[in-house]
């Protein structure tokens, strides 16, 4: 009776893992971790595999952050040497948090295929530009427009519009605070892909998991013809977590994909990294601030004060 | 941005945490749990609460189970007297499991209102049996038909066809692997709608959360017109558990419910519950069952033994 679509040849799963699970254990990940998920997502059949941030280490205290967060040329090239596999490699850089013009190498001299730029609306300029500069240095690129359930849908229109009219390849929909809904990211998906399609573009989903949702928001942008699909082992990410890996590989049910190093993967490696203590995932103060569409900020600060009195919390945020 | 439906007057929902929730702990909650969840459900505005299962003491051993696999009479009056609330009292029973007519008093001597039958679809006629038989001493009565992701489709087409001749109030689609996606869920709503609505029946939903799509599948339902909504708080029930009550109160958005009562039982009794060692919610093999459309016994006894090696679960269940 299950009856799942066959997976389009255009479907690109995208690990995220270091990346926003890094935001979770400020990018300290255990020895061999990254080699570890490496192998697995090549196994997997993974497309694209983002390492971490690209930032700048002056804004940025590197004593105080993993390699990840930083994303060296050397640090990626002793994970994946010349990377000779067909999954490629992303960064993710922010809005006004690096100045690429120091940090990305020419293409054919860095084992990085693709910059993925995160923006809010109102950076959507200086985002143009960054992704102007990493396609000039011959790089795939894509755009990420984060918090847009707080934006006015006018505002997030012209900035996809914006976007769709520069050489990015790909503009994700990212539901920053896990607050919305199916049918949000139905709508929010056709919104996008009418400007998108239009200029040749690809679109690209990225869930947080504060309502359970994030999967199923996953499953509603690849129905409504969205391509590349963000995931991580075992949901690791901020608060609540992501869509996770083993699950969207499962309904994929793809020839290209496997699930099985990933569940290696999270018996080798994410069930010691969650029993030495990080801690991420599905909780009631995330669904309630999913909920409430607000920044996870707020749960995080509850969960690391030890508090449980969830009702006060409700009453915090909504009073904001 | 988010944009929910508002919520349909004849939307019920079916608090389940005794009963799914029951077959975590062999039905043995701590002193004062059941009361403390009827006072909460009274206050959130949960419409109908499941007290549990009303099995034969002759078929189960009574030493084995809490009072919530039976149901007695008594056991329900202790906890809501003569329940003076506009929350209905349900029970279920499982077709060959009791003999309602030495079970079921008439309702003017009974605080119970409705009576739910669980059947598999090769069980039909046996349930309509029980539907009558609850009906005419006058009982709400509604029917879940288990585990119809196993069944040829025409086979569960009339297999409701027969229900919905019968005198029953609401029919469910269950989910009993939680293997379905939105997708199977919406078509499903559609089937049971067409026979049902020609009756003048209601359809409900009962979601597992195997592949964290409970619920999501849920808000599918809701979408395709049905009203009795099924949720356990903090998604307590066999194997990776069902929809959360917190997750769909907060999602329907209306004055007739109130999350906070809700919030405070999770605060209350579900953390020290938790924290006393009962084990239930989404966890890696019963994303594989549910995956694979098997039953979640084999996930639950896989993580009884305390094993970890994914990889070999996979094969065992694939290979059946």
């Amino acid at each position: 009776m299950i009856n799942v679509e066959p997976c389009r040849k255009d479907i690109k799963v995208v690990d995220a893992t270091l990346r926003d699970g890094g935001i979770v254990n400020n990018f300290y990940f255990p020895q061999g971790f990254a080699a570890a998920l490496y192998a697995a997502n090549v196994q997997a059949g993974v497309d694209i595999m983002e390492f971490g941030y690209k930032v700048s280490k002056k804004l940025f205290d590197v004593t105080k952050f993993g390699e990840w967060k930083f994303c060296q040329e050397g640090s990626i090239r002793a994970v994946v040497g010349e990377n000779k596999t067909d999954m490629k490699i992303a960064v993710m850089s922010d809005v006004g948090r690096v100045d690429l013009k120091t940090e990305v190498l020419p293409k054919d001299r860095s084992v990085i295929d693709m910059y993925r730029i995160a923006t809010y609306v109102r950076q959507t300029d200086e985002a143009v530009q960054m992704i102007g500069y990493c396609h000039d240095m011959g790089y795939l690129t894509s755009c990420n427009i984060m918090a847009v359930s707080h934006e006015d849908i006018a505002d997030v229109k012209a900035s996809v519009q914006k976007i769709a009219q520069s050489p990015v390849d790909i503009i994700y929909i990212v539901d920053s605070f896990g607050s919305l809904y199916p049918a949000d990211m139905s709508r929010l998906c056709d919104m996008y892909g009418e400007i998108a399609y239009k200029y040749g573009k690809q679109l690209g989903v990225h869930a947080h998991n504060n309502q359970q949702l994030a999967f199923a928001n996953t499953i509603t942008a690849i129905d409504r013809g969205v391509n590349y699909l963000d995931a991580t082992v075992s949901g690791m990410g901020r608060g609540a977590g992501n869509c996770f890996s083993e699950a969207l590989i499962g309904y994929l049910r793809s020839p290209r994909y496997n699930i099985n190093p990933i569940l290696r993967f999270v018996r080798e490696h994410m069930l010691p990294l969650k029993r030495s203590g990080v801690v991420w995932g599905y909780d009631t103060p995330y669904l309630l601030t999913g909920l409430n569409d607000v920044h996870p900020y707020a749960a995080i600060d509850f969960e690391k004060a030890g508090r449980e009195d969830y009702e006060n919390f409700l009453t915090e945020i909504t009073n904001k």
